[in-house]
């Protein structure tokens, strides 16, 4: 056969062994905690039927959207009947409104796996990568809210991620301040973008985008009352007065105090997203751009399958951006020398040397057995290429007197022992 | 937004956490046998470039391949440019010929992960389902054959099923067999595929198919003086006298069997892939159909990627077929009720009971909050309906006394503790 490209699609990655460990491992201790703290794992397919997806991610979303063509004769029609799912949210959601009768009437469900955007392939952005979901579905209450963001910064915590803050905001309340500031219901949306940048381009550059949207004035004075305060948080309160929605806010925020967070009130907070209702959170870690959690209540976001839309509270983890952290950690970390390299001493000690490797396996202690057939020396280093913490040599002097002698990689001694004895 | 269709894909599935569950912690039990024996993990994309899978699994095999359409303009073209992968192996192999100079000269994987084929879907037949493979590249001795069975034997005795036979053969003793037979060379396959198929339609109906082939009386009764025996395996020994291939076999029985498995040589036993060049095993569980696990050694199957072939044995998993043999087991156990249940005995209540959660919680306490926000009685359907072993009652009368009251669900007993004491 002629040599294809060894290359995966572009935009797409191969897990060697030191990257694929650490990601199970962390992907081991977050499912975890997500089941202690009563969360369950669902699954759905990699694909959908296409109406599924289409038409839930906006214009520039539905054209990020693998499609799969139909097989058979239809082949050539260049039609096309299912898509790999874009996220998991919206497959979650279709499979809860045919399931949720059997579900418990509070649902906490998690969700961890590939999803896939045709996105322009760039630094640290790919067409394959992992998302990772909570979401508890039915509960009114904000203890909903607390726990989905205090799972979260539990699992952060576990993996080492120590400095993190949890920005909290309202949806809700966005909306309250906008619409007593007078703006019109249709500006709403492209204000609260602008508002989301301020960390980026400033208060001047904010200022700058709202000129185009030629508010009056009043309006305008109304809206930098709290743009321009130092205190934003406190200016927003100044203004609204009582509010449900900021009591909303305080509540979750008192509720998350025992858990010993960073916590903060961010009233230009918006999220991207227009489906959110209510109490809203972003995750930032020192040094690092960007957040690497988000979430909130989307309370009518079900509707789009159900009649009856059922109270939504989801969070979900960057998890490829928790990778990405975590690989520095991992690499500063000397790998442990673990386990145990039995050595072949040729064809006719094989079966004692299979003797050993079976009795160690079997109490659970992690072993390789020499698979070279070459001489002891290239054996060895094969040992060290595994990192293997100890060698196991049975050569004929240890044969005859029915001992083994063990050779520690890392200190570099050695000790006979009796072979009954090493093995139990 | 209309009411879209809740099913997923025809041939796909949704995962319920109990069936998530059962799948989640069968692989975890895999994973950590796979790793105690030295193979390690890695992963490739979902979907490979189309030339990296088209003309590797046969013309029935192309057909069954998904394609995806490419993007953008070349959108109404029907033009595809990936595919979703169809097995672990061919893609294994083409990650394998791109770093294999970065691994271990003997390097063990694992994968695990979906494929998709776009078989018509039926009982038991989906068209994503799980594959479950180890490979050792580079070990030209029967220590890889003896390797890669025994790792899958463990994990399959781990796992609780206990009755299974593995049954072994060599691809190279039955080309050495026909051509004994005198066999010509094209037709070899062909034979084989019929032997294959002695189980089910017995001596006769192999008899009947052999016939078609125009085979001489010679040859016809040199394969009958195996194929009629009583013990096939005593009359190939005859046949054959001494046989490499044959030695072989015997070999990587000999080593498996200090791991107390049932072995059986089978001379028919024929592995439907061409690509096999020497032992082959194929495991059967009682009263189940079909092979639950398979492999072989296919020392030129890397010749796709590389010019120089890398000696391989591999191994795999029937695992859907193993989810299906446990999901009867864990259906017959009795589900054990575990955890807590918080329940809130109104908005004033709920910072109590927050830090009794989250005190059981950095325990690594299973436990749950209400959320339900209802009247104690519904709070306690609630934790019945999570199968909580205790529930947690804190009302005014213990709040009072820094008491709380615990209830155990499954004794229906329930007794007062000092709140302190309860929490540490």
């Amino acid at each position: 056969m002629s040599q294809l490209s060894a290359k995966p699609p572009s935009g797409t990655r191969d897990f060697l062994p030191d990257e694929m460990q650490m990601r199970e491992e962390v992907l081991a201790t977050i499912k975890n905690i997500y089941s202690k703290n009563g969360f369950m794992p669902v699954d759905t397919p990699a694909f959908e039927n296409i109406d599924v997806l289409t038409g839930k991610y906006g214009d520039e979303g539905d054209k990020l959207i693998f499609k799969i063509l139909k097989r058979g004769e239809k082949e050539q029609t260049g039609e096309v009947d299912f898509a790999l799912r874009y996220d998991l949210t919206v497959p979650f959601i279709r499979m809860y409104s045919k399931y949720h009768s059997e579900l418990p009437k509070i649902f906490k469900r998690y969700q961890i796996g590939p999803v896939w955007r045709a996105d322009r392939p760039g630094k640290g952005r790919y067409r394959e990568f992992y998302q990772c979901d909570i979401d508890i579905m039915g509960s009114p209450t904000l203890l909903a809210e607390y726990e989905v963001i205090s799972t979260l910064a539990e699992v952060l915590n576990t993996l080492g991620i120590k400095n993190f803050t949890i920005k909290l905001n309202s949806r809700a309340l966005l909306f309250e301040w906008l619409e007593k500031c007078g703006i019109p219901e249709e500006l709403k949306p492209q204000l609260l973008i602008s508002f989301d940048k301020m960390d980026k381009i400033g208060l001047e550059g904010v200022a700058e985008e709202i000129k185009q949207y030629d508010l009056s004035d009043t309006q305008l004075e109304s809206l930098m009352e709290v743009l321009s305060a130092d205190q934003r948080d406190q200016a927003l309160r100044d203004f609204m007065g009582a509010s449900n929605a900021l009591a909303e806010v305080d509540q979750v925020i008192n509720y998350l105090k025992q858990d010993n967070l960073s916590l903060e009130f961010d009233p230009l907070l918006a999220r991207g997203l227009d489906y959110y209702t209510g109490v809203i959170f972003e995750i930032f870690a020192e040094d690092f751009k960007g957040s690497i959690g988000s979430g909130g209540r989307a309370d009518q976001l079900s509707g789009m399958f159900m009649k009856q839309p059922v109270p939504l509270v989801g969070g979900s983890l960057g998890i490829e951006r928790v990778f990405l952290l975590l690989e520095e950690k991992y690499k500063q970390e000397i790998a442990v020398s673990e386990g145990y390299y039995i050595t072949v001493w040729g064809e006719e000690a094989t079966e004692g040397a299979l003797k050993i490797l079976y009795a160690l396996r079997q109490k659970g202690m992690k072993a390789h057995i020499d698979m070279t057939g070459q001489k002891i020396k290239n054996q060895l280093k094969m040992a060290s290429q595994l990192n293997c913490r100890y060698c196991v040599i049975c050569g004929p002097a240890e044969k005859e007197n029915n001992k083994v002698t063990l050779k520690d990689m890392d200190q570099g001694t050695q000790e006979t022992l009796d072979l009954a004895t090493f093995i139990s």
